[in-house]
């Protein structure tokens, strides 16, 4: 099968979208942007074996790296639209790509996303996903917004995609059905699409938890130039794995575990009810864990004892 | 150095472009299209021992993976406008980064394009760039527009990348002179974005030569529903090439080569010097090689002496 039938065959679907010009299939899509919106832009690459197992079931790999990148148009508040694909595979064998291509799509439809590029590759697995998205104009959940006297808040529960990794390293063994749903939530992590757009008129600042939550939030407080106390015990997480971790271990998967997918934002304490609505609009569990101090770049995380908790790593380093 | 201060340091340039609303440091960039264009989509991934050789020079190797990119929105008429960098790079060498980053910004600002986005990740030498354009709203220069009657031109030179590579690769010896030539071509094609978008009111199809011509200008006749004649020996590429190579080896080259990054495009018979005037307000020179005809699919290659031509291979295969 030669690249281009593969791109035919896979890739070229039908996809109903009027503001796509033109799709796959020449140089470059074309689309036209709608009046009143600003363009979002986000890339992930995913390599084998440092984001994912090279005997990951092609269902759960396209899931999971679509999934990262819609991820990211949730953090800002957008509205994913339409993404790019590359792709480097160590052959076209028929059955992978069908089951690849099939999962893709159903993530891709389920958000309203067209596939409009993008480049495959003869070579040792790896992705790069550029996604798109929509913006009402000169709205957007940045980075740089957090103030003090805010509420830190988090999405869902953090930590379970770290515990399941932890289970494959064997650094600790899980009970099969804690490891069960740690491993679900390490494969199919739920962008927070629609609490990105909820929180649009609500938070400050916001940004998803792909690098472990110390780490991540304190990229909002480096960017916003302020710090903030976090209540360790607050932080939401598998109620079992209370049960079957030590509080280091456990620290060390909600805290500064990476690979949640969740959102951590801020928001003036005036609109608790309102996140609180905007978890509920959208259907996602919201839990507030601490505050932004002024205290410039300082990140105090805090044990039930108020004492301060400390992390062997801040979180996942790209490089390390 | 950690991931985050590689980004600061090498890529979080200050760039003045009053439409990037957010940069490089979010969980996305955003921009603000300008009312009346369209935009323009292209993604390529490049990967070690696949797209270039692993001991390339820094410098080349970011400019080739900007420019190929930047190609792609030429092929469209496109002004280059934004771009998203994925890297999986082996160590955070900073020699190496600073060349690497600097060529890839002396690039960028040659041809107005702000990085906005992208990711780093531990890895085997691996690329992948997106790259945004604008195109004045409803024009693009389409592979599926080429029209029975219609001439076909090439831009530049075609055969120098391929050349330089059978030399690389032992096929045959070039001379030293004639080597550096192709090696130059082959290291740092020039994208035709002058000439696409002067081409927008006058070429019915065109896309760039990246995979060789006979395939290339193949996918405009698939699209197009028609065929061609074209002439191998007024197919220009460089002169000295007819002198050290045989005629087989020639034709391989520049009909069949590939990472060309030269435009093949048609144009009506009656535009011939409106292509003329093309080439020389954008200072690329255009030669014309043959004709599209009615002949669905069928890509008729003639020598001289008005036989058919036949090529061991139609071009690059991405999965061979």
């Amino acid at each position: 099968m030669k690249e281009f039938d593969f791109i035919r065959r896979y890739l070229h679907r039908s996809q109903a979208d009027a503001d796509v010009l033109i799709g796959i299939g020449d140089d470059a899509a074309v689309i036209r942007p709608r009046a009143g919106y600003d363009l979002c832009f986000s890339s992930d690459m995913l390599l084998k074996d440092r984001h994912f197992f090279g005997d990951v079931a092609p269902a759960d790999l396209a899931y999971k790296v679509l999934a990262v990148n819609i991820s990211d148009m949730a953090a800002m508040g957008a509205s994913p639209r339409w993404a790019l694909l590359g792709a480097g595979l160590p052959q076209l064998q028929e059955d992978w790509l069908a089951e690849f291509c099939g999962s893709l799509f159903v993530l891709a439809q389920h958000f309203g996303i067209t596939l409009i590029g993008g480049d495959t590759t003869k070579g040792d697995l790896v992705f790069n996903v550029t996604i798109v998205g929509e913006l009402p104009q000169g709205r957007a959940l940045r980075r740089d917004a957090a103030q003090a006297g805010d509420d830190v808040w988090v999405s869902g529960q953090l930590g379970l995609a770290a515990a399941a990794l932890h289970h494959h390293w064997h650094t600790f063994a899980l009970p099969d059905a804690v490891f069960d749903c740690c491993e679900r939530a390490r494969l199919r992590p739920e962008p927070r699409v629609a609490l990105g757009q909820a929180l649009l008129p609500v938070a400050h600042a916001a940004q998803d938890v792909s690098d472990g939550l110390a780490q991540d939030l304190d990229h909002i407080l480096q960017a916003s130039g302020v710090g903030a106390e976090v209540f360790a015990d607050n932080v939401p997480t598998l109620p079992q794995l209370h049960d079957v971790l030590d509080k280091t271990a456990l620290y060390g998967c909600v805290l500064a575990g990476g690979d949640d997918y969740e959102l951590v934002f801020t928001a003036p304490r005036s609109c608790r009810s309102a996140v609180a609505e905007a978890g509920r609009a959208s259907a996602t569990p919201v839990t507030r864990i601490g505050r932004i101090t002024q205290d410039r770049g300082r990140l105090n995380i805090l044990n039930a004892n108020g004492m301060p908790v400390a992390l062997a790593s801040l979180g996942f380093n790209h490089f390390e």
